[in-house]
């Protein structure tokens, strides 16, 4: 495959090395791609309000695939913890919150926690984060999650009484906590939103843009991000994948799910639920 | 909504803020999560070497997407950029490259480039990065890409006489540098595979992973990550969207995408395709 790396190509590299030392600077472009990023970046005073939790063993599709919807409608996001240090994720990428659990806004339209087996058992097990999310939770216009971290909102008192839905492998467990599992990708009752399982998450920002900003400001969003998706198999959720490829997933997955039943058991027991 | 941080929840929070000051520390469990983290998380010493670039402008998202398929199949993932300074996304979450572009290996089972208009710009401008991708992309065992990532691909003389496509808003900017564009989600021509805007990312990344490792394998992912798209409306191509909407779209992005063309007609003529 060497052939791709050719004389051509190398002879062009040196002219673009030449032509970028040689050129003098364009004063106009910079300033303008600047204000464009700008507008682009840029939050409006009346944007929404989102807070987004991190926390150590997240998973970060389930947060980014949602802030990519939220940044593009310039909704004011900010990502909270407890304080400012490193949280781990799935991926190795660290996250840093933006705002400290102290910093962040009492009222706030969004309240949204992502998911993470591992992680979402140990905020359920975390009274300054159920006490955190449940105070916030009781004002937030919208109390959300994709993937576990419905559990985490459950263990904070914030679904009981409520329709929701969590990953598969571990939305059996809602109702231990009061909520009752409904199986769809998104579910809304009132003003809780919950999505399934990791990539549920763009779906759940869609819809949720939807009933915020009006049906023709998701699908502005939907086309910017492209979505179409073509999944190559019939594989995302228990049924389409079927009995034994679910029970060879259930297996390896069932001392960390072992440990999700053990925090809503123990969350069932605070709430009575 | 004050109903739902109630004297309960409240009397819960209480309980377990107490039992966990009180509680001897469990040994055992920590233990065993750690391990099964660690075993989770370990990249085995045969496992596909795989360098995503990173770069300032660029969208999270393209990264997480695949990134997320390719850890969980313990893929050895890099970042690779020229430093290790941070640079800036989309969502406005800094991301820092594991590797130096002198520290990524020569020989890649997977180089992949992300996308982001202007940030795939200034890479398709940039003497530094094309070089380094021109060198790894000769010899990696796959050169990918999502959304505006493949037209850097193409800058680098990477795709010349290959099918490939981009997101939609530049893909007829793939030809001026010697590539096909085919108008799918996800091209595969020989070793390359090319995906659409952001959302094509995780599709891709599926595909590749049952061509790597066997359609199982991607299965398993994809159960894993839940991926059984429930788009709320059909308005993820420029066909769905249609053309009012298309046009509006495209205005938007004007300056954007005529930037990208800028960079493309100055590829094309060192490239001399």
């Amino acid at each position: 495959m060497t052939d791709n790396l050719d004389r051509r190509t190398l002879l062009a590299l040196g002219t673009l090395l030449a032509a970028s030392a040689a050129a003098p600077a364009n004063a106009a472009e910079p300033q303008a791609g600047a204000a464009h990023m700008r507008s682009m970046m840029e939050t409006p005073p009346d944007a929404p309000k989102v807070a987004m939790l991190v926390h150590p063993k997240m998973v970060a599709l389930d947060l980014i695939g949602p802030m990519t919807v939220f940044k593009i409608l310039r909704f004011d996001v900010q990502l909270v913890w407890k304080d400012k240090s490193p949280v781990s994720t799935d991926v190795g990428i660290p996250l840093v919150a933006t705002h400290s659990f102290d910093e962040c806004p009492g009222d706030l339209d969004i309240l949204f926690v992502p998911g993470g087996t591992l992680g979402s058992v140990d905020c359920m097990n975390d009274p300054e984060v159920l006490a955190f999310l449940a105070d916030r939770g009781a004002r937030a216009k919208w109390v959300t999650s994709v993937c576990t971290g419905a559990l985490v909102l459950a263990a904070a008192g914030l679904l009981k009484g409520y329709d929701a839905t969590a990953h598969w492998a571990v939305a059996d467990l809602l109702p231990l906590m009061g909520a009752r599992h409904v199986d769809q990708r998104v579910v809304r009752d009132r003003n809780r939103m919950t999505g399934g399982g990791v990539t549920a998450g763009i779906d759940f920002a869609l819809a949720l843009a939807a009933l915020m900003k009006g049906e023709e400001a998701a699908r502005r969003v939907q086309l910017t991000i492209e979505y179409a998706p073509e999944p190559p198999f019939a594989n995302g959720t228990p049924q389409e994948a079927g009995p034994e490829r679910l029970a060879e997933a259930r297996e390896s997955r069932k001392w960390m799910d072992g440990q999700a039943r053990l925090a809503a058991e123990a969350a069932a027991k605070r709430l009575g639920t």
